[in-house]
């Protein structure tokens, strides 16, 4: 069961929400913003179904709620962050905006934050870093939940990765971790008793199946191109863990939660570049030579990364989000409680 | 049929053999270097093989021999080269040895090249930036080879992609093709009667198959997880072309042959941060971790990125290189005629 919610309800309630839970009426503020800003785009997922467990993982004490990302050293266009266990969210913003001011003072710019904590949905980052007319590669390792290719127990992270690219009509943002499909939607599967439309994780006894429930019970996500999406995994593990010191996949998976997260964010000013005024026009005919094809389904078409969530955005600001009942209940309690 | 070739016999030859095509003596034995390090790596597909191709291409006018890559602007870490049509192999080589001098000098540094050719393998640009203690992050766009997701026609590239992180008992490098299969390795298979093991592309119908065959006639393969990598090659396409102010997949599909593509080739390093020292234990510790499983087949193990190719480069260097008759006799006719 699904109920209509407005931007501005949704807004409202979790702001105050979190500000009860203790965060200052600013950080209330730019949380609440996050996730119904992550709902509008139609990732439940990552806004607002995520709100339950957030407030746990604050009690649990694993998210510290006066903590700040800081900056511990530099070079150049290089730094490291200590997330010291705050608000993945909070830190990943205050992380990204540093990544665009450096990229705004010397064409690029990398920070590497170690003990963060889960920053919702990527692709916010993606956006707000296009919104600043910068390109922004940002990714995250994850607790274990796929195997590495060749061996059955879960080794590796689905470490999500945001690659996006300003555009004035509609920024390309690519959002994708590395499962094939997320464990959100492999859920939804589930829920409405369908198989998946393609393999999307292993089974007990470690064959590649279609079938939502097995995979939720062995928690064996497929890689996306199998051993490809495996041996990315790895290296994006890798990257973040080097860069900010921070734990790996493999620590994270020695504890009974996941906090304490790794997280690397990049930022590039395109528009120091000669003829940058023509970038627009060069995405356009990338896009729309993307677009010109002969659909696989009769009614099928090609979208560009970000298409769906910009339309989901507009279609949520204009009609309300479906939320679920249950979940929103549950915030509601929280609420009164 | 294979006959065998030592690493030196194949550099003598390709030197010569670049040399009686024009390129200086210094020019003509970082060629053949190239060619023969990427044949000791085991991808012959990209090393030996395609030496006929380039001398084709050569001719053609298409790689211009006395062309060089220059830097056009730059801004702080970030700068753009122009690659002139040259040798994409000598301005892959100037562009990865100028952004390594930038992230020595300043913890990062990205290079965008335009109007360059083909690299050949991809990874030898990876493993050159980890002997130098760096990150490295590569990609090149392509002539279209695979759909997008959705769509009929191939309207992406296959974008190679590599990671490469330096470890002294052995680079991680990922080298990698936005297609499930390359085309090289499809065609092997067609060779030897077999079917992919996985989907590998599309048949006339537009129906996902694992015959050869069939992928061969449409030149249409799979991107790896569907809509992930179709999505994925997008992004690196824009990001090539926007920062180069270079050709795109579409671009480059409107000619006959691929000529003139964007690149970029960007590196880290990492060794400037506090407990740079511990990096090679957190590299154990991941790869530890990835390899302690139970392997999905009796005789199965899993490997890290780029274990494979270190470990074909020491069988090749002690035991000599298996090269196709056919290719070597007509690099030998070059030489001759």
């Amino acid at each position: 069961m699904t109920i209509n919610i407005t931007a501005k309800e949704m807004n409202e309630v979790l702001t105050t929400l979190f500000s009860k839970y203790g965060f200052s009426s600013e950080k209330a503020k730019l949380l609440a913003h996050v996730h119904t800003e992550n709902t509008l785009h139609g990732v439940n997922s990552h806004g607002i179904n995520r709100v339950p467990f957030f407030i746990e993982q604050l009690l649990r004490g694993l998210v510290r709620k006066d903590a700040e990302a800081e900056k511990e050293e530099g070079f150049g266009s290089i730094e490291r962050w200590d997330g010291n266990l705050g608000s993945g969210v909070l830190n990943a913003i205050k992380c990204t905006k540093r990544a665009i001011g450096m990229a705004k003072e010397n064409g690029m710019g990398l920070v590497a934050l170690r003990n963060t904590n889960h920053w919702m949905r990527a692709g916010y980052y993606g956006w707000m870093a296009a919104e600043q007319n910068c390109i922004g590669m940002m990714f995250t390792n994850t607790e274990p939940n796929m195997p590495a290719w060749g061996g059955k127990e879960s080794r590796l992270g689905n470490n999500p990765l945001v690659i996006a690219i300003p555009r004035k009509k509609g920024h390309i943002v690519l959002d994708m971790a590395m499962t094939q499909f997320s464990f959100g939607k492999i859920n939804e599967y589930q829920l409405s008793g369908a198989q998946l439309p393609y393999d999307g994780g292993f089974d007990a006894h470690g064959n590649l199946t279609k079938n939502p429930e097995d995979i939720l019970k062995t928690k064996s996500g497929l890689p996306i191109g199998y051993w490809k999406g495996s041996a990315l995994s790895i290296v994006l593990d890798m990257l973040a863990t080097l860069l900010s010191g921070g734990r790996s996949t493999y620590k994270l998976g020695l504890e009974e939660h996941e906090y304490g997260v790794s997280q690397i964010f990049m930022c590039i000013d395109p528009t120091t570049f000669h003829q940058s005024n023509i970038q627009e026009q060069l995405l356009e005919e990338i896009i729309t030579y993307t677009k010109d094809i002969t659909p696989t389904r009769p009614d099928g078409k090609t979208y560009y990364p970000g298409e769906k969530s910009l339309s989901n955005k507009i279609e949520n600001e204009k009609n309300g989000m479906q939320v679920s009942e249950e979940i929103w209940n549950r915030v509601i309690n929280l609420l009164n409680n």
